[in-house]
């Protein structure tokens, strides 16, 4: 669940981008009065995410239309099956048909291409799929909540959320170690300490001065394998960077403990989710 | 040229997203009187855009930065190419470096998709492409202009900026010509009246009924052209619809003069741009 | 109908503005459980329009208000007529008072003008009255909702909904033809192409270049009807500028297509509206 | 002065209102180098109210653009008097033409009719003009900047600023000496306390109780004459409602203290002024 | 009574302070369809404060939540007692948890202060205790509402509200005298002037240029009583400045009006205020 | 440092709060022209903190205004130490004096607070003092820096920070061992998993579960000693509830990592800072 204080605003930012001038087609062609149901359809096979989201675009417009849920959030639908119906004002519907389908359309597309790389891992394996902070700006709690629903994890939410140490902190406190030093000094404690390691001697030197995860940074896959015997027990490793569904199975198989996926956010394309809307015509 | 007062709220809202509890890591490893550059980098060949945004986030940041600009919007870049570099306090640079990127991978993306899609109309082809309204929410006015920037047109930018009558308005208002008539009596004069049709026989009643811009729906090739033949000189044509890039080029051999593409914007990968910056090493 | 999400920004800051600090006087003497019932009466003869907005205020303030309407949008009212009444806490009632009559005297006074000039236009006359951009900051959508709901047409809602070339933009282009042809090159194809002309020759190459709509600056009366006769058939003919009550019958009978009034919006003054409220002492 | 803090999103609102979806004139006709001058002029003679605003319109479009002051707010114009000038990208200023002119012409209209008032009252009387809570939802601040400019007083800010006892409050309070203890004992000791009476029986009363400021609503000019001697060193006397120009020096030779005028900013004429830019044609 | 327009932004701005990243913890560990009730219980004796907020922010996450009042604003709870119960989703509970208790406690802690600074003073005086403007910053509304609930008085609210003429304004202004009589031309007329005096010869100025109300800035208990008796009976005495609860009886039998105390607002110790919550387990 | 997008909108309200219409008795009192001098002093020993937020507040008043630094954040000042200035305007100055002296007298007193708590743990002990999310609504990010800035730490930023479980999550989850379980297997790698637990047996059981964080919830002396020698080298140990000043010896020399101290944010009296301001007189 979305707190109201936290969708609400992200809602009606959208809705004002597109209707603060009004509808001029709706309010020329269609009656006050008309009514009409509309129903939510996956065009393919899709890992569904926003049914929340869609029954606040419409609230967000007029309170008084009814949203009913057919899938649940997290489910897979076939072509052709309905997500979610509003009925009501048929100018109400129209009016939020284009705003409502962006923002589920772009929530199901993450869910499923997270859905698929969670799938890539092998069933014995405990590798877990994360997002990255390549968020689209504006939607990253709507973006992680859609990881999750495709079964994926979030990674750090924010830069105020966990530490993680990358090359340029390292090079401005002088070293991996001291660069560890000051986090496990100066960071909360209840932060795990990261670090992004470029090699196997910075991985040395990452777990000796105790980093609690370690990121590598295009390790062959050799020195994947490698890496992970050095690390085991004594820290988690994360690969991250240029990864692809295929290479999944051979980080989860070496026994790598996460593999962060920018792609999740930053390029899903958009699930195919189309609005069936009936109206009826009114009057002579 | 992106009004500031529409510009900074949308950068100020990401980068509150990602910075409202600060940065862990750089407050705990960079000291306060580093100094840094940044260079904004290409990896691949892209058509760059969003140089105002990523200034305008490192100002929201600390407006002690000083960026400047390489490669100015609408350019193609090269993989290593300098796009845009940003100097000054280390800490400042590092809190801005992921929101920049965000901003601007995702708009030189949808650049860079636009411009394959202008360069796949043939060059003696007056043929347009366009977006569409399947745009991020949120991001709608700098999504537009990345399509610009890539070479492409901007269609409608919101419900009450022009007319476009669908099937649902059609319905309602109790057939075409109805809802043609209903447009011109009640629409702005302002708006061309474009109107969606499924069928040469729909096709044949929004232009007699005066339709500027008749949209083909799911018309087969045979159809399209026939379409163009019918319409020509009547009214512009525009093709709406699973288009791909393949396809471009027929159409614009038909004669259609708008092709509008949703996936511009609702499903451009992330372009690949790096953020190389060097920090020094403070003190002993 | 206006979208929640667009309309609810406008009311709550108007509230803000009234009441962030309490209202000491009803606070000060009315008893927190008293109730009272109150009535919008018209003082005059006027337009009526609001109601949407009258119900929000309300809801604003205290969500437990019951708010009914009895004259329509858009209904001829006259002095003595109920428009809308509100029932229960009548603390909450007194604290909208001002806020919401300070809307609909608003909107009811830009309706009443709007009427007044479309009862200008001859019955057999298809000239249309519209708006322009010269509308209050912040309160646009609701005063062109007021100019429809008087009987009058929108113009162009925002610089980004249709193209309207001005002298500077002619100046900056290098002449009526390239700005014209530029604005047919990079404009959207959904908006039609309006130029304002200063006199007969520059009219004749806005015709030539293609204009869709000619906006006529400054005309006289024999030039107006020379132009109507030169562009009939070729462009809309639009004649904006000092344009008062007594000039649209001469107008319309020249047979101008539009008549855009600035007064509409920045000038109407207040309807006459009152809020009749009755309240029960409340105990000993 | 009025505080950045409260100015900025008063203009920003504005501008986002107009611009959200940019300038299609102007990004298709002028080129981004072009510059250009213009200057703000006055159309006939008017009370200079705005030339704070007018430099913030600008300055949230592009910061670079230099805006000169030359006729200072409060000021009398004449037409064709320069006001304001401001000069830099042709493209910014005429993006943000129409945003200044609405603020500055709408608190020049404001000031100057205002100023009326201030003269009509007889050069040897104290009576001081105000204004009311009638402002334009979202313009409060500015409007009674504007009426101070022209040399007009302020009424109470807000509901929370003082004590106002109508009708209504009488009513629930049981009377109007118990309304009038009530406000003593609960309202701030900062605030005078006013109240609204109809009759001589309740101006009797209501000085009785301790008033300091009585509000003759509806009193004959007899009434007036009586209420002003019964009154005269026990409590300030305002009259309001359907104030007219005409009623000014009549009200102020009664010796009214105050006479509050809703017009002033519920229905000011916008006054005239324009933009005059000069743009350059930029190269071949 | 607190307006939803004016309560609900600030429920909103800290709810998403606490819950832009979701609650982590409770969606790993609680079903969604648990089901709880909470109490909100006082942990020793307080003057209960915040009812309607406590309502806001289960609101603002879950409108399905039900709230509901078992001790009323301004009542004084002994430990133990049940203030406020909220029952529905266990998740939705939890998430508002510290977020509620951060509000209430705080205006609780207010209100409990205030109420003891009031009950300090003699049965037989008619002293009143009041606010400053030291109030936290964005909670100055609920602050002030605080303070009135605790029995205390509210001084003026904002820089717009009243009149209050310190040292600074002195110096500026060319000395007492001046300072009064501009604000007596300048202000509006609905407020009272206040003027801060430092010693016996700046109160005779003070009160000989017609000041309504003076402040005794750091007078010894002997000037105290020497400036009271020079103005009582033509201005309020107020007096301000490092305020103990112990001063207050000897203030008020000097006759002091007026005893306004930062201490309520910008030093009030939170109260102490648990939420019981009972969760059931779900399922096996 | 606070990035500009984050401090600003929070001063922003404040200022807004206060000022929204304008300052009455500055504009009444002090002439437009006039210049001033100020100097925020402390008036007794206190850890400076807030430089940022007193430059911001003047910024947003007045953006030609110049602020200097003379006190560092974190450094001691004692009375009559001088920390920051101000110059220009005389009105700006006094528009502003209240609300940054409200900012930095909370979050000096929230430092100076945090320096007593860390002051009282022995020099030779690693025990930490951190914050809690009992902050101030609207203000956690500054409060979270005020005890930084007194050399505490800070907890877990929001819900979505880190997880922690509680009473409520370990009955919904059905046991701590579950409870532990699903939070591994659900959050976020990058979070250490914190316990609260109530009881030696609790103790064991999360210790055993793999606890990262375990924390003690009204443990006596003697219980706290033997939870330490447990969980020494499983789980950091921390305390948290009913702290005082004098416990922290205690609590460091029986072992504990954290102590976490609501006060520090919830019930810090405000630091008390004066602003003189000199301003000349004008004129005759």
């Amino acid at each position: 669940m979305i707190a109201r204080a936290v969708l609400v605003p992200i809602v009606a930012r959208a809705l004002a981008e597109d209707l603060e001038g009004g509808d001029l087609t709706t309010e020329a062609t269609v009656d006050p009065s008309a009514e009409a149901t509309a129903q939510a359809v996956a065009r393919g096979e899709i890992v569904v995410c926003g049914g929340e989201v869609f029954k606040a675009v419409f609230a967000e417009i007029d309170p008084t239309l009814e949203v009913a849920t057919y899938t649940a959030d997290g489910a897979v639908a076939q072509s052709g099956d309905v997500l979610w119906t509003v009925r009501g004002s048929a100018r109400s519907i129209l009016m939020g048909e284009r705003t409502a389908l962006n923002f589920v359309q772009r929530l199901s597309g993450t869910a499923t291409l997270a859905r698929k790389y969670v799938n890539s891992v092998p069933a014995d394996s405990t590798t877990r799929i994360t997002d990255t902070r390549k968020t689209t700006p504006g939607l990253r709690v709507l973006e992680r909540y859609a990881v999750r629903t495709g079964g994926a994890h979030n990674h750090r939410d924010t830069l105020g959320s966990a530490i993680l140490i990358k090359d340029n902190h390292i090079i401005a406190a002088g070293g991996i170690t001291r660069a560890i030093e000051r986090a496990k000094t100066r960071g909360p404690h209840t932060s795990k300490i990261e670090v992004e390691v470029e090699s196997m001697s910075e991985l040395e030197e990452a777990l000796a001065a105790g980093a609690d995860i370690v990121m590598l940074d295009n390790f062959s896959p050799s020195n994947v394998d490698a890496a992970v015997a050095l690390a085991k027990g004594r820290a988690l490793v994360e690969v991250s960077g240029r990864i692809t569904l295929e290479r999944i199975a051979v980080l989860a198989r070496a026994g790598v403990d996460v593999v962060s996926v920018g792609a999740l956010t930053h390029s899903a394309p958009a699930a195919d989710i189309g609005l069936d809307i009936r109206t009826a015509e009114i009057g002579p």
